[in-house]
């Protein structure tokens, strides 16, 4: 009943491990996340990025850079990296300062580094259905969440609630391609979309990636649906240590007694979506060799 | 009640003619059509493409290269007109004879002459909803027709069958961003979506782009609807001068009284995908200026 996404992220970073662990140290695929500024929940995503490399022995480095950098610096910053051979993952972790242009940042990354699939090359394949795209981690993590777990998408109904570029949109090019894992009827579903739980209550999967807390009530979801929830909304809550907790876009215990399959929040598609990265690293360094 | 796209497609054709009228001929920008191998129909709209050209006064070259013509060859072309300041459109008609990879191909074209929108970089801009894209010909003229018409989209359920690369999914991330002329919610269904009646009957907005003839028959189509049909299939008809005739997706006399705007085969989308090709070969001679 429950997508346990965080024992499936284990098993993932098991077996990348198992694949690392004959390549000796130094000829190891290293993953290099940038960090601009210091933004507190963006330390928090790159030092558990920077763990799970650690846990399946994969070279990692923080690159802390100051949030006045200029993007010229930026952009030297990610030259270097490019050129580096021991580097094969880049990851910039966003937001970025708001005087740094995301999409040129994005475009100076290789394509062949973009692990993290923010260059538009890499969209681009993607859209296209090329199979050399790097796909963006979380609708990664969610496609092989529902292999992995045999649920099957072929001509089912797919409702995305949300149009980021980094969830929804590519995870609608993701699902709906021809292919194995895929040959989905995908709904886009947004703010502007009128009469929504109409259109989510139809869905046989429904993707909450909205970031409205705890948004989907069960009358918005149909009966059997599996329910991934890719929200993490922080909600204040004086009586935990941190002050506050963490909440899906789905109102998961009203919703747990209607869906077939669901993930929680934490522990659902969060820890994918780290697995993917370090995935999408490997497939990097296997593409190389 | 008809949606007239050879109607508007003069329209903008004048609006091209005007715009280009001041330019000094020898300045002003040239399309380059490539058409390799003599496959008829692709023979047909080059022709169609580079008459449309002359119309406008647009400056164009048919550039025609043998079957037999090897990827290298094909891209040293390429090349050439990349570097020709006086050409601001590359065109390559597909299909390709079957030794040449089109994805190589596409990614050879300058992304900044790239008019028919076929670039990866291209389509991931698209997908990520930045206004640089050029956009593929046909969704573009779709979109523009919609607009042109006053048929307002945003909020409302687009309904796209078929996921081609040059149809049904960069059309389906053009409506689906936030922004004027968009903000639709979107389905894709195709070949294997079950029950894709039940979805195509919910359609305020429907598109067929599935290549076949007369497929959407009334009971398939919502009262009130607004279809457009992206077919263009050829039915043999001995009865005309040339053996065939065209017909859509769509079985257009009775689906044409359960919608409120339909777009007729031939003389919808078709003079649109034309007259979206000089638009965004104007656009790329703006955005240089």
């Amino acid at each position: 009943m429950i997508l346990d996404g965080k024992a499936l992220a284990k098993e993932i970073h098991a077996e990348i491990a198992a694949e690392l662990a004959p390549v000796p140290i130094e000829e190891r695929p290293k993953l290099v996340a940038v960090l601009v500024g210091d933004d507190a929940a963006s330390q928090i995503y790159v030092n558990s990025k920077m763990r799970a490399c650690k846990k399946v022995g994969m070279p990692s480095e923080k690159l802390e850079l100051p949030a006045s950098l200029s993007q010229e610096a930026l952009l030297e910053h990610i030259e270097r990296l490019n050129a580096d051979p021991s580097v094969y993952g880049i990851l910039v972790q966003l937001p970025l300062p708001q005087h740094l242009n995301a999409l040129v940042v994005a475009q100076a990354i290789a394509p062949d580094k973009d692990v993290d699939g923010v260059h538009p090359v890499n969209y681009g394949k993607l859209l296209m259905g090329e199979p050399s795209a790097f796909v963006p981690c979380t609708p990664l993590g969610i496609q092989v969440m529902l292999e992995r777990n045999n649920v099957d998408i072929q001509g089912r109904h797919v409702v995305i609630a949300g149009r980021s570029n980094i969830v929804g949109k590519p995870l609608a090019c993701l699902l709906v391609q021809k292919g194995k894992n895929a040959n989905a009827t995908v709904t886009v579903v947004h703010s502007r979309t009128k009469n929504l739980a109409a259109f989510s209550r139809e869905a046989d999967i429904l993707v909450a990636a909205i970031g409205q807390p705890e948004f989907f009530t069960a009358d918005m979801v149909g009966e059997g649906a599996v329910v991934i929830d890719v929200g993490q909304n922080r909600i204040d809550d004086p009586a935990t240590p941190r002050g506050y907790r963490l909440v899906g876009d789905v109102a998961y215990d009203e919703v747990a007694e209607k869906a077939s399959l669901i993930t929680p929040v934490p522990g659902g598609v969060g820890p994918m979506t780290i697995a993917m990265l370090l995935s999408n690293t490997l497939t990097a360094f296997r593409r190389y060799a």
